[in-house]
């Protein structure tokens, strides 16, 4: 079995480390003449998996948008999933879950078990109730190659009351989560299979994380070209870390319509490989 | 519109406090002679909702243990959730959802609002991302007269990382969260619409809370019976804030399968009463 941090490197040297988002959003349904309905999120996220084909590696749905048409947006979610693993991308599953126990086991098992129908590759998750309340989804993804992405840091200010608080250690909480999961990945000569969410627009530093640490974690950055980073930002954003940096596009390129995706997916490439 | 605070008391008044958890566990539906299919937690969902008309006023399912189904266990999760509103009970969805902007607000549309094939009464959030940034979640409860508990404090040791951290104002971050909730519920007679889930083993002030602050804040207490309180304990644990503090049992009722689970309930209502 590959782990997931070796398949992640994998998809990457073959195509690139740029991420697509795969948001239904109400909005863009809208701007692509189709309906708000669970069909319509189909529609759209078929035809961004088929327009992400050779010119990325990675595609990030996003489970919200499809959580809204209640059953009917997992039946969606769920071909949208395996039509893109199928595919060969890597799929990770933006639910951002999190419990303690059984119940977190339940998500894991829901997410990341072999033969789930909402099987993806790796998905995200929080740790308010600490990284360790998190051990039995982590134990269920090392077990089947998958990975978990944890919701580290996030650009939004009021993120930063519980995020830049200061733990036992001296640490902030976004600080000492990065260096957590860190921890776990130690030893890996590429990347490990756990990773974490960090979505800026300021140097990561400002929330108290040493990017140092992050050699052998992958950073799922969210939100380039909409939620006001650039692409070219990445060395000023995340310093050494930079190399680590898995940048999701989503909306800047879906508001794109059906006929530009492509070519605004290309443009982000650009822009990346420059 | 009556307000869910409104309603949540009335529910309390006329039924008392206790909550009734639905986990559709594996173990659980084992111990049903249950199969671990979206038929068995179907099966052993409908059949907890049927108990607990007349005994309880609130339930509580648990979206992961029908999440790891698919669009199948979501199918059912519809079925249960309008099946218990339809029998006059006040319907908690444990989602622990959280996320920012448009993202937020589509969890919040898929869980409150009126006509989603998810529609609950109230759902759980999770603030790793600030209170702030629930706000779309919160705007469209108080629009619909529905509610959210705000995860606040966990009884898992791993939580004190995060949850113990010092906030720039000096307080915890579970403190904070908790008084950045009970602002928002200021001004009410009775109980706002807006709650916080502490589950606790020891007196809540260890975490930083004051119990002072949560006389109009409903408090969701889980894991009573399971993971170590006993109902005896209300008052040692949540100190002046009992009174505002749903306790929810769960596999403790659940486990004694479908002959015993109404005689536990009695039991656990008994015990609250004394």
């Amino acid at each position: 079995m590959i782990d997931f941090g070796t398949r992640l490197r994998q998809a990457v040297d073959a195509h690139g480390r740029l991420c697509l988002g795969i948001d239904p959003h109400s909005s863009l349904l809208q701007t692509w003449g189709l309906p708000d309905t669970a069909a319509g999120a189909r529609s759209l996220a078929l035809h961004a998996v088929e327009a992400a084909r050779g010119r990325v590696g990675i595609v990030k749905p996003q489970a919200a948008f499809f959580e809204r048409f209640g059953a009917a947006g997992y039946t969606v979610l769920e071909e949208v999933i395996a039509t893109a693993r199928a595919a060969g991308f890597v799929v990770i599953a933006d639910v951002k879950r999190g419990d303690i126990g059984s119940t977190a086991a339940a998500y894991g098992a829901a997410w990341l078990s072999p033969g789930s129908p909402l099987e993806a590759d790796a998905m995200t998750a929080v740790a308010y109730q600490g990284l360790g309340s998190l051990d039995p989804v982590i134990e269920i993804a090392l077990e089947h190659g998958k990975g978990v992405f944890v919701l580290t840091a996030t650009s939004n200010p009021e993120g930063r009351g519980v995020q830049q608080s200061v733990s036992g250690s001296g640490r902030s909480v976004a600080g000492q989560l990065a260096r957590d999961v860190a921890v776990r990945n130690a030893g890996k000569t590429g990347w490990g299979s756990l990773g974490v969410v960090i979505g800026a627009t300021e140097p990561i530093t400002t929330s108290g994380i040493d990017p140092v640490l992050l050699q052998h974690t992958p950073v799922l950055g969210p939100g380039f070209g909409y939620q006001g980073s650039r692409l070219s930002q990445l060395d000023e954003i995340y310093g050494v870390a930079a190399g680590s940096v898995i940048p999701t596009v989503t909306r800047s390129v879906l508001a794109a319509g059906p006929e530009g995706l492509a070519a605004a997916l290309d443009a982000h490439r650009a822009e990346l490989a420059a």
